[in-house]
């Protein structure tokens, strides 16, 4: 067997999430169909970075899928550049693989990770979102259709950085711990192109539970639209319990995945499988 | 009468073009069942800047609307912003309302405009578009799958600026002038945010003859992919005659239309029917 590993993007509004499922469209489910397809080897399966939800985007995923040694041979022969081609046109427009290749010695595409980065972009118009923009950003005014105070969720993201139990942010899995490190989360308002005028979040932590990124969103809007006071945020989290709706998944996009050097790759994914557990 | 000034954006994706046309889905239709059901006063209709072509988006299209204005003041009485809010709850979310209020004296949204700018975007990403700009960039290559020669777009396009009969890159219509003067033509590879990556046009001209932005675009681009000369579309410029297919419409979108003081509107509206003649 070889590891390949498979860089990607999607829109992620017409797909049931990341994992594969039966009589859904889901992103896990083309990609492995095409995989097969352009490999000629039946029911390839992949295991990735981030498994996102229904509707979320993303521009940096990454996965891994082993093929046997003898298919992969086949298909690279025919030049460097083929599979990659190849794959591409495998794929429907709404799922974009921007590098295919043979990973490094002990790489794993999700236990290997030591960081992911992801966006989460809010139109705060009174009058509506961009339409170009409905695509990847939540419509959220404050009251009376009023900006968002940037500065203030800035002010309530700042006391949430760092390791902490994010329970309260999290969907509970049985038997996963909910300790991860938020190291980043910044808002700004967007100048240029495509996203002026929205409100970004850039969010980067060691690993993120299950939406736990859209319920800090959340949180933090709350502050920005003057509903919740700036200790509303932490004050959950030392809580500890969730009763707080996610933001919604079109506005969220997993942007990047990091790796530590190839040296560290195996040292890396037992690290993170006995921190974070069976199912995290 | 009272005449409204409209601003707006839309998604052209689903649209067959601004012009009405018997059943069609157009942008105009669409805006004019919403603003005739807000303001209730059957089958209102309206003139705009910049005609867009069916798959054209828009980011800053400006149309006229003229009402008996009983029927505004009744709208308008029910505070500062309500006609524009009703009008955006009445609008499906491809197109969205910016700006909505009496015009000033002389104004005519098409007469007026002093200038239209439009953007071009093309991903000349080897492995195809992101998906999140498939909507809005337009995928073209170099040979062999390479990126654009976005300084030899511009060394090109330098040569196009100014005064000239643009009858070589504009769909002839009876009795209407083909003189225009390219204010600006200027090409970026975009750096940020969801442009990222693109090539992006920006043009600017007084006003624009049909099909003429994506006839410039398709010219450049075929120098920028190394298949026709630095002075092809110079040349295909001084040679008058149109035979060359444009550049696909999803690529395209109204940024902006400018128009001069409130003073000086009715002069222009004069002077720009003279110049460029009944139809143009």
């Amino acid at each position: 067997m070889v590891r390949l590993r498979v860089d990607l993007g999607y829109d992620g509004t017409a797909f049931s999430g990341w994992a594969r499922q039966p009589e859904r469209r889901t992103v896990q489910g083309e990609l492995e169909l095409a995989l097969s397809r352009v490999l000629r080897v039946p029911e390839l399966r992949t295991v990735c970075a981030g498994r996102t939800d229904a509707g979320v985007h993303a521009r940096g995923q990454v996965a891994h899928c082993d093929v046997p040694e003898p298919a992969w041979q086949d298909c690279a022969a025919r030049g460097a550049g083929y599979p990659l081609q190849r794959l591409a046109r495998a794929l429907p427009p709404d799922i974009r693989v921007t590098a295919l290749g043979v990973a490094p010695d002990g790489f794993d595409a999700r236990w290997s990770a030591s960081g992911r980065r992801y966006a989460y972009r809010i139109s705060d118009d009174p009058v509506g979102p961009d339409p170009l923009q409905r695509t990847y950003a939540w419509h959220r005014t404050a009251a009376r259709g009023s900006r968002l105070d940037v500065t203030a969720m800035n002010e309530a993201a700042r006391a949430l950085l760092g390791e902490h139990d994010f329970a309260a942010y999290c969907k509970r899995r049985q038997g996963a711990s909910t300790v991860r490190t938020l190291r980043e989360l910044r808002w700004r308002r967007a100048q240029d192109g495509f996203e002026a005028g929205l409100v970004v979040a850039e969010v980067a932590a060691d690993a993120f539970c299950h939406s736990m990124v859209r319920s800090l969103v959340g949180a933090l809007v709350r502050v920005g639209a003057g509903t919740a006071d700036v200790d509303y945020p932490a004050g959950l989290l030392a809580g500890g319990v969730r009763r707080l709706e996610p933001a919604p998944p079109h506005g969220l996009s997993l942007e990047s995945v990091a790796y530590p050097p190839d040296a560290d790759l195996a040292a890396a994914a037992v690290r993170a499988r006995r921190v974070r557990g069976p199912l995290a």
